[in-house]
């Protein structure tokens, strides 16, 4: 009987035209859907197609997502995201997305992500789309202008690292803590790899909190995220009015049991504190008491990663009857024009903004280094981003923090940080 | 017997400790409050103080506030914020207002502007404050300099043009069409002047529409602008929990009965239609109809003068249950974070991101060429703003008209300029 597969092999086998294919081996693949922003996208690709004399191969398979300059903040931003705009008028692109959002979440939102796909993104979270069982991976300009203009790509098979969780969080607990404590336990340097997450306490988490571990699959370093398909995705996507085509062949996808893995590893997650990565890399982690009584400057909930609704609400949970510090400053950029309109239907906005917090247009705003929100020399910030490069959120003197929004919002309203376990007691989930 | 005063001769008497003075005197006055933003302010006094060997006269008569470098977009504009901060900080400024709004909306929210004072303000919308029954104006940062370390200034009384308006808005037009009927009226060339505000119509406005009218003597060349304190003033600002110390002595401000002007104008307001300025100033104003059908890229609800949650009100019934057109784009920045919190909780917020507008943060933003929501080459723009400069909001190709936040709205829904009454058949007020 032939040696079983993983789930990324399955998905760039069928990708590739093979009934099997191993890690290691250089195939080709047909991509199902190529996406690139403002910044990686239309602007870079525009002369080298130009050079090629081609257009784009497919334009309902290649989406287009303004969510890096936007709102535009001088003239050159302003141009760029005309040049985005005239670019996907130009092509017929008709998923193109102009300033709604983060492109991680807003493909989703409108039912872009299908399981089994093979996703190439012009940005490095591109693996967040892994959440629902695709082979999402990101790529520089040069290949997505290749890939835009082809509809093909090579790609060398990953092996998978195998990550299983069981047991409950405790409440305060979230999957952003689930990966920062990954990037300790496995560091940052895990190129050539994908990594798939199961067990018990994956399959019991929402399609948010999945894309969140699939999301930081790139600052393990491994070249894509992946959750196997299961009713949880098949909810979501029949929820927002996407097609379920195929849900026996989505199901099995799963990774077969006798699959090879580059490693297993199993966690406990009744055992998971809250996580706090220190400045300046998401593996400096330490459980929250170990960075108790930082003080802290500015909160921070942005980003793909970070301002989902499911993010806004966690953090409602600790703000609501509270007030932000004196001296601190608590901005909150939702990631989609959809999580505001959400966030305001059901008041969590106002829970937020009633406790001082300060709304920023959705789109990846500081989190790029970009954006509003941006931190002064020698102040501190702690954030619900994904990375903590130094500089990356504006002066290089000053100290980012990573943790989830619970512990962002515990630490905008103690002015430092601290656990935010202490103040969901007694608060309804 | 005396000669009678007008409100603002009478307000300047007062302060000059002087029982009457008339329009031509040079008297000099005591400063009630003092305030500044983060770019007119601490940046521009610190050195000027140092030369003095001063620090400042009253730090409860010193009000800043952070509006114009928020939220940070880069570390400059961070490091400009951490600067004002420490300012407040080292001089014991309790009236320090950071990123949570724009200082002529977020003064009189926090009772600080009360009738009869002198504010002497960092900015040229200072006026909107005449709203309240103050003689308002703005100063350079030299003459804010020296007014901060003394308390002190000198002025030259100016002649009042008393404007009255008389009968009913149709449902549609608003404080804003007043003012950019006015500016093509009257013209903006009205330096040394004051213009008063008066008649039943001004009399059964609420504050916000007052707010409008003042705030835009700064696009006809005044001085100032004032509307006598009236029980609409003082329920104002008992609404908000600032003290009524002298109803009376606030009542009699008001205009004698022989009072001399410099003009004096009566308008019908029933017979005002909407009015847009057209590129690139105030006074290129027509009514609606006169630039009917002009495409608009953008429309944007901001600035003090434009984006107070009443103007959000008047967009929200204009929105509610309708779409932002393809093409066009509608950007709304609250002027204050209480603006953002009351929208949350009234609907307003959800009527507006439903129907697709974008949310941009509190603060000074595109109107003062420096935030979010900038313009492109050759892009068209209506804004509730109260000016279009060439090249302030953006590209210097860039066209924007000015409208109501009702009209702006219309534009949005209809992809081009027209009048927004149609939309308000029906609509609840």
């Amino acid at each position: 009987m032939a040696q079983g597969m993983t789930l990324v092999e399955k998905i760039i086998a069928r990708a590739a035209g093979r009934s099997s294919v191993r890690a290691g081996e250089i195939v080709t693949v047909d991509i199902d859907l190529a996406f690139a922003h403002d910044s990686s996208g239309p602007r870079r690709w525009a002369p080298m197609l130009e050079e090629l004399g081609v257009g784009l191969w497919d334009p309902d398979r290649v989406a287009i997502v303004s969510d890096h300059y936007v709102p535009a903040v001088d003239a050159e931003s302003a141009s760029i995201l005309k040049f985005t705009r005239d670019f996907a008028a130009a092509h017929g692109v008709k998923n193109f997305f102009d300033m709604v959002g983060i492109c991680h979440l807003v493909l989703p939102e409108h039912g872009l992500i299908r399981p089994g796909a093979v996703i190439a993104g012009g940005d490095s979270h591109t693996p967040m789309a892994g959440a629902f069982g695709t082979y999402a991976a990101g790529y520089g300009a040069t290949d997505m202008a290749a890939i835009v203009a082809t509809g093909r790509t090579w790609l060398s098979v990953p092996k998978t690292i195998r990550i299983e969780w069981r047991g409950a969080f405790a409440d305060g607990v979230a999957a952003k803590d689930v990966m920062l404590f990954l990037c300790r336990e496995l560091g940052l340097d895990n190129a050539f790899k994908a990594v798939e997450y199961a067990g018990p306490t994956v399959e019991a988490m929402g399609m948010a909190e999945r894309l969140v571990l699939c999301n930081m699959a790139a600052e393990l370093g491994c070249e894509t995220g992946v959750v196997a398909p299961d009713a949880v995705t098949f909810d979501y996507l029949r929820e927002i009015g996407a097609p379920v085509e195929d849900e026996a062949g989505a199901l099995a996808l799963a990774s077969d049991a006798d699959a090879r893995y580059a490693a297993r590893h199993t966690f406990d997650a009744s055992a998971l504190e809250p996580q706090i990565a220190a400045p300046h890399s998401p593996d400096r982690t330490l459980p929250v008491s170990g960075h108790q009584g930082v003080k802290i400057d500015q909160a921070y909930i942005g980003a793909c990663v970070g301002a989902k609704i499911e993010d806004l609400r966690m953090a409602a949970r600790v703000l609501k009857g509270r007030k932000v510090a004196p001296g601190t400053r608590l901005l909150i950029a939702p990631a989609s024009a959809r999580t505001t309109t959400e966030a305001s239907a059901d008041g969590t906005l106002h829970a937020l903004t009633q406790a001082g917090a300060i709304l920023l247009p959705s789109g990846c705003g500081a989190c790029a280094g970009m954006g509003a929100g941006l931190l002064a020399e020698g102040e501190t910030c702690i954030s619900s981003t994904n990375r903590n490069f130094k500089g990356r959120m504006g002066a290089k003197s000053a100290n980012v923090y990573l943790g989830s929004p619970y512990s962002v919002a515990a630490a905008a309203v103690a002015g430092h940080i601290t656990d935010p376990r202490a103040m969901l007691e007694g608060v309804a989930p």
